[in-house]
């Protein structure tokens, strides 16, 4: 008999995050200010980060220890299950060995609590009284809710307008958790009414999210932002599930010859993805790893690399990163959490370095790809994680015309159950193939050139 | 550093379902021919059973074998965790112990996949090409279309009307692992078309939809039925829930002074308790086992023990059960699939023989304590569930008033992010306190006086 999960018992949680900064052959570009165009300084992210994550954010430190009162929460629903998918396989006829990291079962479905708990505690110790943040399909404000409940910490959520209209259940689901929920952009802050003067029609996006909740952040001293993805601590917290995965594929006695995650702002790549990378890098493995982008917003396979905001406001510092510019709005794609105009500094500097690869693929494949895993697998993929899977089957393609077989890991980062109009919307054919205009791309470009610094111009 | 999560390898999973009948001390009464008021004979269930289900719905022995491709495809999801509640103790500030068994990681995020994979598979094997069956809430009815999907067999679902129009989550989770859905009553049966003709607005309920269910099965030699709860086989399939916490309370050096799982037809609180119950029977252990039910659909505590039908047209042979009647139409309450007229001839018979006790909960009350349970655990309980959590909370604030500890073991049957709405209407007031109008239940009552046998009037 076959073992299909491997499990680790808590006593194998990882005690260290795994710092990739540590180990890169090029250090990224530093963030700049964007008015002196200098790097800027600790003191700078003081106004919406507590010390210790501003210490982590600029670290050099190769591993980075996990606190007791963090590594406890984790406990509630990690180490997270390693699973061999017999039975995708055995639907695709493939001698391929498939696995996956399945973070589903977290308190809200999906990898993201591994650093909202983090950000929470931190925040806590540092004496924060509440958190401001965005959120797009949700996964990232409902984990952010439920680490605040366990901090005793207010929680408050600008959601991408239409997100907020409709997803529903993710709304309440923040509310169960105790986080207050405003649709973005809205009336309570400057940038808010400034979005929606310029466009009272907008859906909303994750940079325009992101703007209200710096502004809510920066006016109190004990309200600090916190952000889901793209900075290098939250990256640095993901790299418990790629630490219990390296663990866990030692107890199948396997390796993977590629590892594939999706990639929205970066943290649910560099989460599986970096500690096999450290293996590359240090112990001569040969693992490939597969970014998966959204066709229509394709930051890393047609965007530009160059300085741009995180945010539309420019409230955020000017990162070195894959950009299709901040002022870029995808269309109204089922991509779940995917749908952000940047990639993290550290993912972007891997990509330009040729250490990891990107594909972009389309939501109708995706979907196809998803069901196709629910009903061999037993899970339903949130549409995120469905990229990741599209890719497999791609990978497992390949093999069988190169006459191959070969390991594949991936990152299942959540579970579909709060998604499910998105698969509706599938199965009634009214999803359709978007592509991207160059024009609308060449225009968003544009519009950053200006702030690149002397040295990139 | 105390383990909250306890797991068994796949090498643990119990090779044998356990059936209660071995060690009843009174046998229950047979089930009835409703025309001659005879006992009915395994013939007369082949119209909607293969062979082996109705084996084991007859059988007598201790112990039933788990085929190996029904153990395969438990191993997809099984073995389940143990949990222990720390987060919760904390919050309630109690000296207690509590443990729960999690249900909600299988394919259909509740314990319904266990009986469902093993009614597909027996299926399968008896040649059946296509099974018919009922949902309420959807949890059932999730199940049996991912069980079909594994074993390759056609699946239709006849969804509660109120249920399909509410809760389209559920119907698109079926949609996706290949079912056909219809809401009930419709007008594809004859007893569909005689619910419409009295009612046109009817809500429809789980006895009407599975009239219509065994009626589709019953036309077609290849066609066959299968039903969620109630029957003894669907109670013998979930037994693997309790084989496992048994093994889990070991491993926790621990065991429990109380059992407590929901009760809708009985499968839930079967699953969990009569592996424990056999301790009692067998080990003088001295657990208490309870129940609990809805407040508006309370058989057990305000329902009579009488022969009744399992479904509305009555298609079923009679079944000594509390009921409510057949034609008891429970209000719009959301206690998921606890919706149902009466309970498994099983779990009657213990409640009879005071083996077991029974205790009704308002939805209110179960919505706060599954809330409380969401913050502090990090897991939606499904509707059902909170009814269990409801009555922890009651078990909690007795043994602090008797100034005594105990250890409490629950059935978290299912999450809840499914089942959003009913926390938003939760959070915003809308749902009221619902009790039973006794009119109501004497009418319904008296509507089954006649069904009785001779010897039981």
């Amino acid at each position: 008999m076959n073992t299909k999960k491997f499990l680790l018992p808590e006593s194998e949680l990882p005690t260290h995050w795994y710092n990739v900064v540590a180990d890169l052959p090029n250090r990224p570009l530093p963030p700049l200010n964007p008015q002196t165009k200098e790097p800027i300084t600790p003191q700078e992210l003081e106004a919406i980060l507590p010390p210790e994550l501003i210490k982590q954010e600029l670290s050099t430190e190769r591993y980075i220890e996990i606190p007791e009162p963090v590594r406890e929460k984790y406990r509630i629903y990690r180490p997270s299950p390693l699973i061999r998918a017999f039975e995708l396989e055995k639907a695709l006829k493939t001698d391929c060995k498939i696995y996956y990291k399945y973070e589903g079962q977290s308190p809200s479905g999906s990898h993201k609590p591994n650093t909202a708990i983090a950000q929470a505690y931190f925040n806590k110790i540092a004496g924060t009284r509440k958190i401001t943040t965005e959120t797009g399909a949700g996964q990232w404000g409902t984990a952010l809710s439920y680490a605040c409940a366990q901090f005793d910490i207010e929680c408050e959520v600008y959601m991408v307008r239409v997100s907020y209209d409709q997803k529903p259940y993710r709304k309440i689901l923040m509310n169960t958790f105790g986080a207050t929920v405003y649709p973005s952009p809205s009336e309570r802050t400057q940038s808010g009414r400034n979005f929606l003067k310029q466009n009272p029609q907008t859906n909303g996006t994750l940079g325009m999210a992101i703007s209200e909740a710096i502004e809510m952040a920066v006016q109190s001293e004990d309200t600090k932002y916190s952000l889901g993805s793209v900075l290098n601590h939250t990256l640095l917290h993901q790299t418990i599930i790629g630490q219990e995965a390296l663990k866990q594929m030692d107890l199948a006695q396997d390796y993977p010859d590629v590892v594939i995650a999706p990639l929205g702002g970066g943290s649910n790549f560099a989460g599986l993805a970096f500690p096999f990378l450290r293996e590359n890098l240090t112990q001569k493995k040969n693992t490939r790893f597969v970014a998966v982008e959204p066709a229509s917003c394709p930051k890393l396979t047609q965007g530009k690399f160059m300085y741009d905001f995180g945010d539309t406001q420019g409230f955020t510092p000017l990162l070195p990163m894959y950009t299709l510019g901040h002022n870029f709005e995808p269309s109204a794609i089922h991509a779940g959490g995917l749908r952000y105009h940047g990639a993290s500094v550290l993912c972007s500097q891997l990509l330009r370095d040729q250490l990891i690869e990107a594909k972009a693929v389309d939501q109708i494949e995706c979907f196809e790809a998803g069901t196709l895993f629910a009903k061999t697998e037993g899970i339903i993929p949130a549409p995120e994680s469905n990229h990741a899977i599209a890719q497999v089957l791609r990978e497992v393609q390949n093999a069988r015309l190169e006459g191959q077989s070969k390991t594949i890991l991936f990152n299942l980062s959540g579970h579909g159950f709060v998604d499910m109009m998105a698969y509706s919307d599938y199965q009634n054919g009214k999803l359709s193939t978007h592509t991207l205009d160059p024009k609308t791309l060449e225009t968003s470009l544009a519009e950053i050139q200006a702030l690149q610094p002397p040295a990139l111009v």
